[in-house]
């Protein structure tokens, strides 16, 4: 049973989390609150893999204000001894009297083993306090955990009646500056960045962070020397990047993917053969794989409409994000999404709404995809 | 200068103003209420074309009590003779000491006129208290009186990615029942509902408004036998109608326009030739300017992608409302709106948002044309 101040405190634990959103990867971003007589005597957050879980950050804080305190943490303490030793162990050595966690941990290392440690130590452990805020707060990492293969979110940008550019390719811009900026937030947040040789050939994308670019609130506490870029991964299947191409100019990891390799690139840039099905042709299936494999939680899909329609085909998008400008490009402009030929209104797929807002001058339309 | 008690009873004046809507055209929907010592002491609307105007009705309401009171009234009183007696003259007739306008009643026939009656009889009278609410309630009429042509709403539905129906025409259905039942209380509220053949042919259209489909809580101030039918006006540019149509079996006034009369329809069809260019060509401007001069104040159009287009690229549309379903139709699909090609961004019409809102399943979107 949970009470309105157990409520408080988590929230205080999943703003806490939230900051971690940014660096964390591959690991869960993960808040933790520890309250004694109604105040918080330590907190913390996970900040980067291989440092110290939210738990640690917290416990030290606390000291032995720890003993018979309550515990807040936004997922299942660990059980496993990984780069750093398990948190549901620290809190029974600091003598916490009660653990009160958001959510269960799907890792398969975890899975309810933490919260058992615990209760086993004599420690009143629960689960089950705004799981759906901290679900939202790892929607890729858990996604990863329960299938093995990243969160797609493909972001569209178009015009209201659904275009992408003008017939003659000219798009710039369709969109403001703030859904652009919110864009930067977006690829920030994710941990990697998957586009096509046509998307970076035509605006010479650069398809980086640019942290300038990033709102104020999160520039406090996300230095720029901390700035982590996710992976660039670009499907070349005609071989047509050249290392001249400002993506290549902009630091962070490159995984190019192409029908031979043919190296030339800088060693931020691994050169891969395409994943190819057995009739040879792409598959994106195989990639996702993968990038599951990779330990990429989500994946922030900027493409053209053949690659995003090709995702959507395969069932592969988890989440669609669409900027939507109050203008109207007309039939003869460029559609949003290469889709096959639908003949009845059962085949579409359909998508539930998560969000509608305006940014700047632009809607943002969030949906997912129903299994 | 206005106090918060008279925003309090404009509030008021413009709530019973909206009730007016369905049933005032030509007329402008219009509310009153008539205040002293702080407490209503008569309040009416606005009803019918030929029947009292709502100050008649608020100072039959008030009798003896208006002396020394304040009228509040959405829109100036009316200083002409019509078919009623001069609004103004019977606020004086009656003693009333104050009379607040939300607005100056663009009118030719008044524009001013009233306000200025009143003041010469002595009574305090001003304008400006709550404008744009009062500007909302009458949107069409004010657009006419300003510019003698209907304000024109243009109702599209589609798929997220901009999508009218499938490739092979199935369309059925992309929007679910509440945003249908939606559409049937702004078809109850416009003058006329402009389609083409196309929509009338492929759907069967009857292009009326169904009571049982109005909210309920219209329903309570709107009896079904007071239901007033939207003028029906249907370009058929190839006579390919026919009096077999359930368009026809539907009652209320339809206006069919052809490229011959033909004769052979109810008596409730008024057949006429299409407006042409010098070039021989279906001339939008003329038929607005036509239904401008037939007093229709608001139009509310249900096309296909080339009428849409049409009114769009003649700048006739003022206002789109766009209900958007949560699928994905793909490129396949059959686009929007049939606009010429643009070659460059700064060609395409921009829009200024006025709304977002979800109705049922679907995202309801309003947008103004910005002159």
């Amino acid at each position: 049973m949970f009470t309105p101040q157990d409520a408080h405190w988590m929230a205080r634990a999943l703003e806490l989390a939230r900051r971690g959103r940014y660096t964390t990867s591959p690991n869960p971003a993960v808040g933790c609150v520890i309250v004694k007589d109604d105040h918080i005597v330590g907190e913390g957050f996970h900040q980067r893999a291989g440092g110290p879980h939210a738990e640690v950050f917290a416990l030290r804080a606390a000291g032995g204000a720890a003993r018979g305190a309550t515990a807040y943490v936004t997922l299942e303490p660990c059980s496993h001894y990984g780069r750093t030793p398990p948190c549901a162990q620290g809190l029974i050595d600091a003598g916490v009297a009660r653990v009160v966690a958001a959510m269960v941990d799907p890792n398969p290392q975890v899975a309810g083993r933490g919260l058992a440690m615990l209760r086993e130590a004599g420690i009143a452990a629960e689960a089950g306090l705004m799981t759906q805020e901290a679900e939202a707060v790892n929607v890729g990492f858990l996604h990863r955990m329960r299938t093995r293969r990243p969160f797609v979110t493909l972001k569209l940008a178009a015009s209201l009646d659904g275009r992408t550019a003008l017939a003659n390719g000219e798009s710039k811009w369709i969109t403001g500056p703030a859904a652009r900026r919110d864009v930067q937030r977006h690829r920030a947040q994710s941990c990697a960045i998957l586009s096509g040789a046509d998307t970076v050939l035509m605006d010479n994308a650069a398809l980086n962070v640019r942290w300038q670019e990033l709102p104020g609130s999160l520039q406090q506490h996300y230095p720029e020397a901390e700035l982590r870029q996710p992976l660039r991964i670009i499907i070349d299947t005609q071989n047509r990047l050249h290392a001249g191409l400002r993506l290549f100019a902009q630091p962070g990891p490159i995984l190019l993917l192409r029908s031979k390799v043919t190296g030339g690139f800088s060693e931020q840039v691994e050169e891969c053969l395409l994943p190819l099905s057995d009739h040879g042709k792409l598959d994106l299936t195989l990639l996702l794989d993968e990038l599951g494999r990779r330990q990429l939680n989500h994946l922030w899909v900027e493409a053209g409409a053949t690659l995003g329609g090709a995702l959507f085909a395969a069932g592969l998008v988890n989440e669609l994000i669409l900027y939507q400008a109050p203008m109207l490009m007309g039939n003869p402009a460029r559609g949003l999404l290469a889709l096959p030929e639908f003949t009845a209104m059962s085949q579409p797929p359909r998508l539930a709404w998560q969000d509608s807002r305006f940014v700047g001058d632009d809607l943002k339309l969030t949906a997912r995809v129903t299994d």
